[in-house]
């Protein structure tokens, strides 16, 4: 796994991450020393995608610890609310804080630290396990579509939906990826070509709007997202404009397949009308790459999720195997006795 | 109707076009002297939106004519070839070539700038009937999202689907409009947005893949779009991007309603099948307004459009009044005998 690129590094008493921000053009490492400097790394998007953000945040709450024991309280809360809609943040800072608490005073720096890296080996090892899990269900299909960024930038390990993508081309199965160029941030047209670069593969860039009519064309054999949260009844938050694909992959008979960790499940609610879409800030949508696209003051509505209903998704792809509707049982049988 | 805003004037021997490609920074007027220019301004979406550019079109034969009766047969094609997909530009080319055919030599320059203001003067009187017939249909709905630009810009006189907008707003019964930026070209965040302005109309600029999560979560009561060419049987062609919101709005409830004079109607082909689909350059999706947005040398594919089958179209708004499905009837009934 070393030899993999890789995105985020917790090394010498920092956290260094990969600036995704200025990908593609510049590849440049921040290194952090504090909780308060990865909450803005989180909010400002330098780190992203859910798995990856939960990492970060562990090794945020790791930094509180090591400068003062007493200062994780705070800092728990000011990483938590640095995204509201990953879960996966949500879980890794309550795994660590847990670690905290159940340590002794004057360990519990050395214990926050481990929990961090506990977590990040068990995030690699699902990446790894949901890549082969979600290879060997596509394997018939050669062209492939995926929107946002989900590799190695946005989980630990191989990243999720294109990990499958990556172990679709390993063994041979993969003829060409169209990604979506993922507005208004553009994580598909800078970070998910700057991936699928690095990994040699064959891909066209389209607009976001192409992507149903590609669909409805037969352009593609299979559409695979990654997934910010997903409700215990298997809707799922991700990257506004996941949704119209779902809806165009259904009308195509496309199948429609969802990869994220089981630590993306949120058990505490039933379904996706209980996720609160992040509405993010104007200047998003007014401005692309700093260039003004509108008159200036020009309102503008900047959801950053939507939710996929489980009725339109084929198969969720975990790392403990592939889950099927009906997902309120199937999940709950994937994870087993909770 | 002079008092409203206009894109295209004839005026001292010349064709005057309000350069869409610098709105709404700067409002600066081509003046255009011959056949060639007016097919580059067509290309290079200088002139944009069916009716709109089948009376450029009008206007250049008619400025072929000017120069040399001789040259008015290579002009036609030169227009013709300009934009593949808008039918409009087929139907007025065809209108001016049969008045110079059948004028007297010496009469030919005039017959066809006599047609050309004739075509103007009817898609004018159209494009207010649809405002009318759109505003009757609408009547409860109060929360409009609309897609790509169809307001003066896009149609000579009121536009099509921002005609109705602006019918209804004039009646009191817009509350809000929702408008897709409309990438890769920005005819949304650039036009539609500068049109509204004009209009002084609230408005709210969003991602077009925003769209679906917002006409799922009940942001607006109907969705109204243009037509770049309208099928027989009422399939329709339309910036890429339509289709999805299509299938959100039948996913939801919510009509969705296409505007346009039946000029727009290709009488000649049975079902959106037939339409070949506009492939543009590969840099409108590397770029917005110039600015890189991915790795140079990325390749994409970039329809300009994408077909709404007419199952998923609740009404097409024309001149002549509002057809319902099965269009392939209705439509030739509001035409009457052909």
């Amino acid at each position: 796994m070393s030899q993999r690129p890789c995105a985020l590094r917790f090394e010498r008493g920092a956290l260094r991450l990969l600036d995704q921000t200025r990908l593609p053009w510049e590849e440049r490492w921040l290194i952090l020393h504090s909780p308060g400097e990865v909450a803005d790394a989180i909010k400002r998007l330098a780190v992203r995608g859910a798995p990856m953000i939960g990492l970060a945040g562990a090794y945020g709450l790791a930094l509180a610890a090591k400068a003062d024991e007493a200062s994780v309280e705070e800092a728990y809360w000011t990483l938590l609310e640095s995204r509201p809609t990953a879960v996966n943040l949500a879980h890794a800072l309550d795994r660590v804080r847990a670690a905290v608490r159940a340590a002794a005073p004057g360990k519990r720096a050395a214990a926050a630290l481990s929990e961090a890296r506990a977590l990040q080996a068990e995030e690699e090892t699902a990446s790894a396990a949901i890549a082969d899990h979600g290879a060997q269900l596509l394997e018939g299909a050669r062209r492939i579509l995926t929107h946002c960024n989900t590799g190695w930038l946005a989980a630990p390990g191989r990243g999720t939906a294109l990990g499958v993508i990556a172990e679709k081309a390993l063994r041979g199965q993969l003829e060409s990826v169209i990604a979506t160029e993922s507005r208004p941030l553009l994580q598909g047209a800078r970070l998910t070509v700057y991936e699928l670069n690095r990994l040699g593969i064959a891909h066209e860039l389209i607009v976001d709007s192409a992507a149903a009519g590609l669909i409805a064309g037969g352009a593609v054999d299979a559409v695979i997202v990654g997934c910010d949260r997903v409700a215990s009844n298997g809707d799922v938050a991700n990257k506004v404009g996941t949704y119209p694909l779902a809806l165009a992959a259904r009308a195509a008979g496309v199948p429609f397949i969802v990869a994220g960790p089981t630590s993306t499940i949120d058990w505490t609610i039933a379904s996706g009308a209980q996720i609160v879409i992040e509405q993010r800030d104007c200047a998003e949508v007014r401005l692309a790459r700093g260039r003004e696209l509108t008159l200036a003051g020009t309102r503008c509505r900047n959801p950053a999720f939507d939710i996929t209903p489980a009725g339109l998704i084929d198969a969720i792809v975990t790392e403990r195997g592939v889950a099927r509707g009906p997902y309120a049982q199937t999940l709950a049988a994937l994870v087993g006795a909770r």
